[in-house]
């Protein structure tokens, strides 16, 4: 089968699963394995931030940078797709009691005019504070998409005294095709979150960064929320591996995404504009199409590909490490017949 | 002073406080009250449902509401201005552990095209369900605007089998405006709540409303919460008589809300459009008069007259049975010089 | 009918009637409203405290007082019987996300080796941290009893550096039998409550002391818990009169109670000690008599006269402001035929 | 340095990473790993439960074990000194809004007069409701003890139709100790969890069981803390080949913490029982002995000898098999001098 319904589906390579098995390891529920130490500390100084906390997830890392920003009952703001609003199943009001309020922009972007409507960091005690605001950068539902306000939302933040929370999930990917350093990116933010299992290909794990004190604190509810780890040494060495082979070769899943993108566009016009294809996901729209989501995916399984939807019209491919060229070409071709 | 912040700073008259105290008590903690039951058969009544809970405040009503039809971790769609998602300082996440996403529409409208964008009520387990929508009518921040497409959104979440939640606090205002009756539009939702203590002058009090097995769920989360009451009989009696008396006079708050904006218009062309003025809320907009809203505020409060604003650039009045025609004659007249 | 099953029947009085339509009110939401002020100084002012918070119920101001004195994922001791842990339906958990951990002792009292096993201040990032102590005070559940051990426990505290919260629902009753002042006990507290619709005969509300700063940061959960209100002036004005005109008369109850205790004890010998009857609570143990709890409250209901249980084993008789000497005489003459 | 800390500290063997390395897996928020469910699989099987899900941490299945048992606002009951009461901060009230009430049993034991006396599962309304009763097995802080009262409980709370919950983090030494198959303790409960990363020697993991519908729920709620895992085979490999290989061999442990407690008693008569270190830990009581427990801990580490503390006046040694025979002996001979 050719998988493109995630870049989470990618498995340790051999020389990943050799780094694994030769990493010294400790017991990182009393912080004592370093080679999850060696990640947390290479991470945060690659994103600028003074310090690190390895997670067992994205999602655990974004439920525990965005508890340190805003308090029970207070609210944070994020475009209605982003990751934090849709795909975390309500964790930041369930187990951190936060609220959201959302805006609605084509790619998930940011838009600062609706945010400006929105902000109300300071409206006394009959209404309620806005104590940060999330950004995904890329954005994964928006179709990958680079942010492009990024450092204008920053800077306003900046003058409103509010701290800015950035999933980057997909940051490295962002930082290739834009050329724009991670660290120019996760600086602005009080706390952002970095994938290690999504295009850089470990088998799990994430890392948040922020101040010695924010992260000290995430350690803490990190332990709360029952994911504390033992010897994480043994996946901390994949995500070091990850940083060393893996960054610059997402160039090529960019590519393979574009390649995918002008086939589907060739056989179905309109549903994909290959030219807003910007990262590794590629988001075909089959509104006008005469096709449903769900056959073209029961299609496309028959012929070996695995490929996901968005919502009711819309199929999603992402390309990664465990897909060739030549994977991603058949894979577009199969899905392209299934279109016509 | 006049005092025009809100409807909610209505005193009890004599007839009323007449009532208060010949009325039969009870412990309604053990549901012996019977003025306390009366009050909510009857608001059970008119609005179409089968019980009801006399509660606290609206917000109460709204928290209890709202949690009877959204589990945590799911999400509650509403309006960006909704009083259930800016006035209630987090409460659904805080205690229920519901999130929210939001549209944003003029006058707090419903959107249905937003609506369906937003809604996810069975993406599986990786994506927050919607669990419920939930309508402000009248919406405060919004003007006292009467939701226009009310019918439409509850006929859609018919037939999506997801419940509409809606928060009448000044519902009375609506039906009055419009013309329809209290239980077209409460009937048509699954949970609804209703205030005696703002337009209807009753010092404290709302009902929730819906079946007799979400409102046996809200008597337990209510004590709960700290809000079960003893001898509330006291205070039932207030709304028994508000219902009795003052309904059909809110007529005169919307004339002299009207009467008010046509004032302002007059001072200051384009802050306020009378003819969008439904109900019994002024919102005059301040972007282009040239004045702060904290420097109005506190002018008209030097000339013993009392308003509020909403957010950075409008002024809100509010018009309510302690207010008579000249008293909000005179107010207008006061802001409308300070607005020159 | 008779009703001794709790203190909390009583209704509002002809002066106190009078009192309530004659107070002044306003918009306690806007903290204008000047009798509830005026009851919350003056309570304040009672128990040695800076500021108070008049709030709809005693469960209410204990869940506002031991979320200000412990924050998410920390613990209070308080004994298994207490009202806090018992008969609040899990608030401070599922509201508040504070856990207990608690000691049993005869009478609910204060059992300081067990405390001093239990206590965890500061053991490290690993183990749940004790915030707080809270003492009911008297004991409800445990026969409205005084806590012998109350200045120890509170010394013990201070030298640990922990706060002390006292659930004062019917710290009036132990302050008329003890002789000692109410603010004796709860200036020992960092935070308070006293309910003044039990024993005092007020038909709704408690008041929460403590610092202004605690007061202030409870007003808001208040709000955030819905339970602000509005002209609750008129409630206020009935505690107010209450607190003028009904504490010392708790003596009377406590005749009253020990006046029942005595006709159980010649009935039941060994179902109540009499001399244990410190307040004006009985509790009769039916392990010892071969009659079921249900059947006599059943038996007695039948007669007039309203009781309740307490657990499998135990009938509860309260007495109260409503209850004669006639009344109590004849429900104990009552019960007691049942029993023999 | 020779670690007697916590048996948590173990890395894993070459002969584990062998089989880590070599393991399928898969995507398993997909529930694709195959190696997971393998894992999940076996242990479900061997505990006699229908179903399991590998976790991050054994809090984490204790979290969603007892969330799936009981509801927000009802109560849990537990030893004092239980895991989930103790070392697992609050996770229970934070995050899933579940109390509990406590008992205090020498060696963390089952007292069924005390379990007695606190559970309520069915008291109406205004009591807190018993959803299920907790119980360690081997209890930890109560040195490694094997429940006595296991059957008999399980068979009380049969005839009041309440769940048991079972935390087994070092069921397997209860087993191996006592004789009694892992399967005869497990199947009494309705939700248990086993560790593998504790005596058992892997890095990372442990196994929640139940029925395939509380799974279900379970494994939702897994996700929404943020706890959902991609390739998580190579850790449920670990997990596999511990239970091939390492299970018998916990008499070993047991072995070397009777030798220890032995050399302990010989150096300080009264500080620990021998003949009551029934598992692989040893817990010493320094109160006749005047020596304090961070001295010792501190003499210990100077000498290259890692040990424990529980509370103010306890030492706590555990044995497992990154610990020799020798080791063992030279531990105990080291901290037996400085008891001296």
């Amino acid at each position: 089968m050719i998988d493109l319904r995630s870049d989470t589906v990618t498995r340790p390579s051999p020389g990943m699963l050799a780094a694994m098995t030769s990493a010294p390891t400790g017991d990182d529920v009393y912080a004592e394995d370093p080679t999850v130490t060696e990640l947390e500390q290479t991470v945060a100084g690659l994103l600028g931030h003074e310090a690190g906390l390895f997670t067992v997830s994205g999602s655990l890392a974004n439920i525990l940078g965005v508890r340190a920003l805003a308090a029970p009952g207070t609210e944070v703001l994020c475009e209605a797709g982003a990751h934090v609003a849709r795909a975390e199943l309500g964790a930041h009001a369930a187990i951190s009691g936060i609220t959201t309020r959302t805006w609605s922009a084509p790619g998930g972007q940011i838009d600062l005019d609706q945010i400006r409507a929105l902000v109300a960091p300071d409206l006394g005690p009959y209404f309620v504070t806005t104590a940060a605001v999330s950004v995904e950068n890329t954005h994964n539902f928006g179709g990958g998409t680079i942010q492009t306000g990024y450092d204008a939302l920053a800077d306003e933040l900046d003058v409103l005294g509010l701290p800015l929370h950035l999933d980057g999930a997909r940051l490295w990917n962002a930082s290739v095709a834009s050329g724009v350093p991670v660290s120019a990116y996760a600086s602005r933010a009080a706390a952002a979150s970095v994938c290690l299992s999504k295009g850089l290909g470990a088998p799990i794990g994430s890392v948040l960064v922020g101040s010695a004190g924010l992260i000290q604190e995430a350690r803490v509810w990190r332990k709360r929320l029952g994911a504390g780890w033992r010897q994480a040494g043994v996946l901390a060495a994949a995500g070091l591996y990850a940083l060393e082979h893996n960054v610059e070769r997402l160039a090529e899943d960019h590519a393979h995404a574009r390649l995918i993108a002008e086939i589907l566009a060739d056989a179905a016009p309109g549903s994909v504009k290959p030219d807003q294809v910007e990262t590794n996901i590629v988001v075909a729209d089959l509104s006008g199409v005469g096709k449903s989501v769900a056959e073209v995916i029961a299609g496309a399984k028959a012929e070996g590909v695995l490929i996901g939807g968005v919502g009711a019209t819309q199929l999603r491919l992402v390309t990664h490490l465990d897909a060739s060229t030549a994977d991603c070409r058949q894979a577009a071709e199969t899905v392209a017949r299934l279109l016509r």
